[in-house]
């Protein structure tokens, strides 16, 4: 009889069962031993794909979703992880753990355990790569910021930089792409989890057209990228808090075309046992978002010359595809030469608010030089306007009496979603009525208040209102209303 | 032989030669007389159309447009009026007559004398129907202001209001609208006289949806309709700085479809000998401006949920009309419950710098409540902050080394137009770039000015520049910049 390895006995909803085993150390355990581990509760079963982890080491990670005992038995066509057994029991989730994101009502997210989650977004491409010293004054940073989600590259490592390499090999001798470093997927899982603790999803960035002289990604054909992926995919996908976007800027990979991406993608759903949220970014040409991989679009401006347009147009996007829609990249706060980077701090939050009303989500970036290169770059320091006033956006999402706001009709041209006969949210931007007429339902009496974006405030006006209403605004751009019925 | 009417015998080009004759008051003269002066020099012919101006008395305007002795003779089924003979002698034009404004180079226009002539319209519905007291007020306004082309409505009499109507009769008792009121018509050209003498283009809208309920429009059929619009290119053709608006908001007026507009478009054609500018503006749906009788678009914003898509329209309606583009409603500055009217200042600023590095123009509004109504609805008051901008703009613009500026690269996503290797004019909008990359022709040295559009100042940046350079920004919204070949 084979010895067991001890199991954890209690794991909770949405946490990790890790499994260690050890096996063979001969020849290439990561391409030569193919682990399974079957997992079975009732009627349940979920296959899950062990890794090797360095050193004789196997593991299997699980995240179970159901309350109970879970039992287990292995298949490898390594002798020493073949036919092992266990059982562990998943006890309900601890306060903070609200299981993995969700799509929700067609165009928005919820938690799994059903709390209410809408993206507040931020873009660190390289943190978690560069360094400990960095990442951790980025989670310090992070820790204090309005963000919930964070979009991260997974390959940033390049050429000439002090870097723990994800492949065996370096840059001057050349990498065995059928090799992982753990080390390096170490040290990666701790941001994963790190981010978790702070209640941020990992929006990880599988590919990218970057470093294209001197990354990784140039290096790799694509049967190493299939390998990476499911290595990748083994690895992290038990980690409630990720998402996968396939790409960052998908279009700008030369050396991909279509079928290329629809591969990975294609990957990503088989090898994924929870279907975590699942994306592929674009740069010019928007990826076709009917394939059934992609839960949800991650948006770029197409066209600088018409950046205006991007929020106004998540009413066709989500009319087209049927799916959330998260402008990613809506330009960054900052005063960079590309115009992707200039953005005012008024014009970036007026987007974020835009896009609210309009249906959809905005994802922040922050190009402003901070000496230690641009938070959007790597993180450590953020020092523009606009994550306060995204704070305060968050602040008037998550106190909403309701959640999932779908457009509504107020009045002739007047943005706002809501949930109709119940609450209300419009934005102004730039237009700076001194009074607006709008035709609220009569099933009550409403409150309206106004919400000052910029300043961060918010007044009630007096009175109640219903039906046909006329009410004073304060002449001025930036403005947003919201209408709640008085219970 | 018939005694011949004395004659004007030197009139300037592109002034009017008037002149006047007694027929019959018998009948109903508008109907029952026609009268054709046939006008010639040398081989030059051309047929101009009498009117009837009450008391007996007929007209011919004629606007020569060529120096030299130009002879007619008249033709008309009143014996009084027919066979009649004259000359005049058309000498230069004085200063400031440069004759009517024509399209130049497709997107552009120019004065018939070859002055450049770039649109800086406002619009001031009804002021020549406000009586005198205000009209006088709005051309003193108008005389400060930057504008040189009004957008105004010939028919903006409505019931209950004190006013001189075109037509014979009253709202209380009906009217006969083949009977014109001469008083209504003299006052309204002098309007257009004075606005002559302020340099000021009057675009005259010929009809429009308002007033549904208590105005003129709406008791007008069809044959009233090109009655009227005959009258009125034979009384007011001869003014050199008319522009044809066929109507303002075509597609609000539910009573005409577009074989009526069409119609309406084919008799200006035909009946303004002059071929004066002529356009259609529309409300939510754009009119196919393919049809030859249009010289231009006289755009609004389709949907004022997309209101930022304005200018930045303007390249895809060139490509597909070939066409200049003039945005004559883009918003009004102002505080109005509608959307139409409550732009900030500094956005409806920046839509007329980004029309125009679209390739376009921008008309300007003012809907700020003045204790006279607001400017765009009858003139008299302008309080906005944006029309010493627009002067700043036109001052650039007028000032600049080259004229009819196409758009042009300078490099990725920088709004641009200019003469290729002699001046360039980019606009910056919201972006707030420190610094910028750009790439110039290399046939000499170029001189770079930073403009702030909002504090209206020119700044010239030191050295010189030439292909491939880097310059310096004040990392501010509303900036935009100039490149000057340096001779």
């Amino acid at each position: 009889m084979k010895p067991q390895p001890t199991t954890t006995n209690e794991v909770e909803q949405w946490g990790i069962f890790e499994w260690s085993m050890q096996g063979t150390m001969e020849g290439n355990p990561y391409t030569d031993i193919s682990l399974t581990a079957h997992f079975s509760k009732g009627y349940r079963k979920q296959d899950i794909t062990g890794f090797y982890d360095g050193n004789g080491t196997y593991k299997i990670r699980f995240m179970p979703d159901d309350l109970g005992e879970w039992t287990f038995h292995t298949s490898s066509n390594d002798t020493a992880l073949n036919g092992l057994k266990g059982s562990f029991t998943c006890i309900p989730a601890t306060s903070g753990n609200h299981g993995p994101v969700r799509v929700s009502g067609n165009y928005h997210f919820v938690y799994a355990d059903g709390s209410p989650y809408a993206p507040f977004g931020t873009t660190c491409y390289g943190w978690a790569s560069s360094g400990d010293e960095l990442a951790e004054q980025t989670l310090k940073v992070l820790s204090e910021a309005p963000f919930n989600k964070v979009r991260m590259t997974v390959l940033d490592q390049k050429e000439g930089r002090k870097q723990i390499l994800p492949f065996a090999g370096s840059f001057e001798e050349g990498f065995d792409f059928r090799t992982f470093n753990p080390d390096f997927f170490h040290h990666f899982e701790q941001r994963i989890v790190q981010l978790g603790e702070l209640g941020i999803e990992a929006d990880l960035i599988l590919f990218h057209p970057y470093n294209k002289k001197n990354g990784l990604t140039r290096l790799m054909n694509a049967n190493d990228d299939d390998f990476y992926l499911k290595y990748v995919l083994a690895r992290f996908s038990a980690f409630r808090n990720v998402w996968w976007s396939v790409a960052n800027e998908y279009d700008l990979v030369l050396s991909k075309d279509t079928n290329d991406w629809e591969r990975l993608i294609n990957i990503v759903s088989e090898y994924d046992p929870y279907r975590h949220l699942c994306s592929i970014h674009n740069s010019q040409v928007i990826f076709d978002h009917r394939h059934p991989g992609l839960t949800h679009m991650s948006i770029q401006c197409q066209s600088y010359d018409k950046w205006n347009r991007l929020t106004e147009s998540i009413p066709d996007w989500r009319e087209q595809y049927r799916k959330p829609v998260i402008l990613d990249e809506c330009g960054y706060e900052g005063h960079a030469s590309r115009f992707w980077g200039s953005v005012s701090p008024q014009e970036f939050v007026r987007r974020c608010w835009h896009g609210i009303v309009m249906g959809g989500y905005v994802g922040h970036g922050e190009a402003h030089s901070t000496g230690k290169g641009v938070w959007t770059g790597n993180g450590v320091n953020l020092i523009g306007d606009s994550p306060e006033r995204i704070a305060f956006l968050r602040h008037v999402i998550e106190n909403a009496p309701a959640q999932r706001l779908e457009p509504q009709t107020l009045g002739r041209h007047i943005p706002c979603v809501g949930k109709p006969k119940q609450y209300y949210l419009a934005y102004l931007g730039i237009n700076q009525p001194k009074d607006l007429e709008i035709l609220l339902p009569t099933n009550g009496s409403y409150q309206i208040e106004v919400i000052d974006t910029w300043e961060m405030t918010i007044t009630p006006i007096d009175g109640t209102f219903s039906g046909h209403c006329r009410f004073p605004l304060p002449a001025k751009p930036y403005m947003a209303f919201q209408i709640t019925l008085v219970p």
